[in-house]
């Protein structure tokens, strides 16, 4: 039966990279710079999203995407409230967004009114490593409370982000976590990745980021 | 395309459900509890673990299967470590833990020279709460760090838990954490959870899940 089952997500897969071309080619032509925000459950998505918002709003124009199990939309409210145009998708359970559900959510954005996309999946450290949404970046969020062993545990999540931020560093004094062996594990698995050390709480280290993320959004302008 | 996934997941979940109900019967006739133990990824599954295996060894005998998506068998080494029969499933990526694995993995240990077994699924708090691996109680960790509102987002782990261990209790003075409102949002989807309050790294809270886990263990040798 596996083999069975191998097959039919193996052509599930083809056809999510090829909607993921189309929703990058349709955003490339708008010049929307689009980045594809994952997680564990609690690592600080919507707390970074906000952060992003009120740093770089209204001189860079937001759109968002919300991916959640349930109809439950308090992410996509909490960054409507940040000042963003956000649609929510209810994935029915599923555990990961999929380039078809950013489609239909896309077609529901004008995106000519925008600059920055920001796609926030489905808090889940396994499944939306392997699915291309048609963004320009992956975005991954880390919470110091995971604890140091996480890249070695979950390589997979790891492995596909082109940017890792390490949230909670507020936290690091009442925890027992060695960030040399953290980001020594993360190196090992994606020497390239940019990682940027934050505290979405108290604001230390944002700044960083999102200067990496305007630049992003510029050269998608001048493109 | 949907439609046809969905047949093809509906079956491998009747047939899962069959081996758990054979897993189950083989664990009933060696008189062995068992607990699907299950959490996001970093709540302290392995943590409560070795809290566990120290509160309960020699005179409880603890076997334990640990779920992970990669060959890194850190938790199984840990759990060996402290004291129990450890096996090691590597799940090959995939996101959860299936019936099928936990057959292979009974066979590997000697039931008879056991009283408990630990099944330590995949850090996930999405795919898991779907898939019953034939254990008797459903046990989910959850840690205040993730944040409050996590009932509301991850409904069906919640509705599929049976106990509910609330972790990381120490770090409540540093965070915001409405703990009415997390509480409200848990007994909403499951009236009757089994709730324990707990820190896995000072001990508190430990001794009244360890009180109701010995409960079990002595009932089912009983029957």
């Amino acid at each position: 039966m596996s083999v069975k089952v191998i097959s039919v997500l193996e052509n599930i897969l083809q056809a999510n990279d090829q909607i993921a071309a189309e929703n990058r080619a349709r955003l490339d032509a708008a010049g929307v710079y689009a980045i594809n925000l994952m997680s564990a459950p609690g690592a600080g998505k919507t707390a970074l999203i906000e952060q992003t918002l009120r740093a770089l709003t209204p001189q860079v124009r937001i759109g968002m995407i919300n991916g959640d199990t349930t109809a439950a939309s308090m992410d996509a409210e909490r960054g409507a409230q940040a000042g963003a145009m956000a649609v929510h998708i209810n994935t029915g359970g599923n555990c990961h967004l999929e380039a078809h559900m950013v489609r239909q959510a896309l077609s529901a954005l004008d995106l000519s009114t925008l600059d920055l996309l920001i796609v926030e999946n489905v808090g889940n450290l396994v499944c939306p490593a392997g699915w291309d949404l048609g963004t320009h970046a992956r975005v991954m969020i880390a919470s110091v409370t995971e604890g140091d062993d996480k890249p070695y545990k979950y390589p997979s999540m790891y492995r596909a982000a082109d940017v890792l931020i390490l949230n909670k560093i507020d936290l690091l004094p009442y925890l027992q976590f060695n960030l040399d062996y953290y980001l020594r594990g993360v190196r090992l698995l994606k020497p390239e990745i940019q990682v940027f050390q934050v505290s979405c709480r108290t604001g230390e280290g944002i700044s960083a980021w999102i200067d990496w993320l305007r630049e992003c959004v510029s050269s998608k302008r001048l493109t």
